[in-house]
């Protein structure tokens, strides 16, 4: 018998009565009862991203909002500050290069949170900067960065803003968007959203449109302006990944019937007992100082082959774990819970690694990483 | 009781047993099962598109693999012509305009296939001219434009291509890209596909890869030559829509199943019964002389409210007909037949078509339409 579960940070595991609502008889994006989904959408969207300002919706996977991030907010000229602390890190810069935008990369070790001091002194030195790029949660190695510390500093520049990647952070942690000053705020469908990949999401504040008024680089499909245009109307500019939005209407329903402060609670819960019950099994967390609620990245333990545990955990499990990308792999593996995650899944996958690790020759008692996380979990 | 059904040009109706697929536990694109997927729509991608060449695949509405098209074969500097015969082709000149390139119009009046001989005069007065954008089926006034001749003309530049989009046409009407020396041709999921909204796909042979090669147009998301790199390795450049792909590895079992000449059979059939049962009633069609397989368009007869008339069809009877875009708007009705529908949902839409026109007071004897119809559906 084959039963499969995702502990990967995106997709994750979806709620089975969404999955049906989407394979209902598809509808068409031009009449009334799409735009009542839509306009319902845009009210749990200001909700879950804690925002007065609209979301904008573009069918892609996170990227796409992240390209739209730069090309809808910079202008020939601009410089940019990155923050480079992880894979995600790494595709801002890319993707500043692709647009002839020179970046001030701040390089930071993986597995450590930036410091926001490093951002300050950047941006005092040059007057073209005109944007900070960062994520608040590195999904690549489990780090939360000090957005807020970050949106402090750039609420002194009338002209500069802060664009946020929050794809595995919005819905899992608070990030009250208005309230910390944000600039730009992106996110994912296939995240904390818990639905399939396809929706990107932004939002952006005054400051922000107002570079978005003056940018000069070339943009249509992730064209924000328009886009914000046709929102408003409940629509979008372009044919939508209409059973994504008949989707996001129902999971904005479970996202407000928990309650944003209990869904913080439960992934911060879920979290802390990923993370206790991986230290009682003699594991390091690889971002011990910041980790991020998201996912919990661990060491490989010396001995122990890491691309091998990862099979593993598939061919005697049926459990997907992420591994380690580019500098990170064979070195770490990564356990997402985010979303679609109860206290019992932690569980799961937490004995799946006991039996794993002492199948490879691992040294500790049994049980005792289901204990520790039991403790927190029972809590 | 309330029963549904789209007769719009996207979205099309959706065989249920695709759906239901699609609501399966989502896996990681990762997995190597989602590689064995991927293989396998990549040969059905090359049946579908009659190709040897790859078929690049990206989560975005079609806009979006038409946004790729000028982006990732023009540069600073090239020239383009646009043939602007409907709302579709419009949107290629908003493209243009928004990455600088100057692009030579060619106005064709709504309802008209564009003349050959335009381009070749126009192609032939100005060395930087590096593509013609046009479509292959205008799905805005359900014109066919004579894109075989195109490509001929088109053959003779080595360093010149046709760009097609074509995402009303493929898998609806023939258009054997390799045979005919087609050098760009895109389509979308949510048409023939008979799939969501959600996926664009562009195809290029090696003529349009050597102008990809010297592009300098800024591009990320929609970065053909990454995509390509990518798909050669079963994989997608960003998180892909997976459900969507695995929706598509079943339509396009179907399509195999039925084979393409029967798929096009079909769909000739259908468009053929279609305009015969309007001309029955009376009416007139938009586009006469060269009318598209997809999508008949039909013009509202005087005296009657052409806007009210698309109300009431969805309103007495849950279908949706899409009325006239922009210069259209009030004057036609657009039926759509292609992807999932067969010789009975013509039958259904042509007889509510009837039954609506008798109680707005158009004079016609009942039936008549209908009659015409199964005069062709019976062959």
């Amino acid at each position: 018998m084959e039963k499969k579960y995702l502990f990967s940070p995106g997709p994750t595991m979806l709620p089975p009565g969404v999955l049906l609502k989407m394979a209902e008889p598809i509808m068409h994006h031009r009449e009334p009862e799409f735009e009542k989904i839509y306009a319902e959408i845009r009210e749990g969207m200001k909700y879950l991203f804690q925002t007065k300002n609209e979301v904008l919706i573009f069918t892609s996977s996170g990227t796409g909002a992240m390209e739209g991030a730069v090309s809808n907010l910079l202008s020939k000229g601009d410089k940019a500050i990155v923050v480079r602390g992880g894979k995600f890190g790494e595709r801002w810069g890319e993707i500043c290069k692709a647009y002839g935008i020179e970046f001030i990369p701040i390089d930071v070790e993986w597995g450590k949170a930036v410091d926001p001091k490093r951002i300050q002194e950047l941006v005092e030195s040059d007057s073209s900067i005109r944007a900070v790029y960062t994520q608040a949660s590195e999904t690549s190695t489990g780090v939360k960065h000090p957005i807020q510390a970050i949106a402090d500093l750039m609420k002194r520049y009338e002209d500069k803003v802060v664009v946020v990647d929050a794809i595995t952070g919005i819905g899992v942690f608070d990030i009250p968007i208005d309230a910390w000053g944000l600039d730009v705020v992106i996110s994912g469908s296939q995240k904390a959203l818990m639905l399939p990949p396809g929706l990107s999401f932004v939002t952006l504040n005054d400051k922000a449109w107002k570079l978005v008024e003056k940018s000069t680089l070339p943009k249509y499909y992730f064209d924000f302006k328009k886009e914000l245009k046709n929102t408003k109307k409940n629509q979008s500019s372009y044919t939508p990944a209409i059973s994504l939005y008949v989707g996001l209407r129902e999971t904005l329903r479970m996202i407000r019937t928990e309650g944003l402060e209990a869904v913080f609670h439960r992934h911060r819960t879920l979290a802390e007992a990923t993370r206790r019950a991986v230290k009682a099994l003699g594991l390091e967390l690889y971002a011990p100082d910041s980790p991020s609620d998201a996912v919990t990245a661990v060491k490989i333990p010396a001995g122990i082959d890491g691309e091998k545990l990862k099979d593993l955990f598939f061919e005697k499990f049926g459990i997907t774990v992420a591994e380690g990308q580019d500098r990170a792999k064979g070195k770490i593996i990564r356990i997402a819970h985010l979303g679609y995650y109860e206290r019992l899944d932690m569980v799961m996958v937490i004995s799946a690694l006991e039996m794993l690790l002492k199948e490879m020759g691992y040294s500790f008692e049994l049980g005792t990483g289901v204990k520790a996380a039991e403790e927190i979990l029972m809590k």
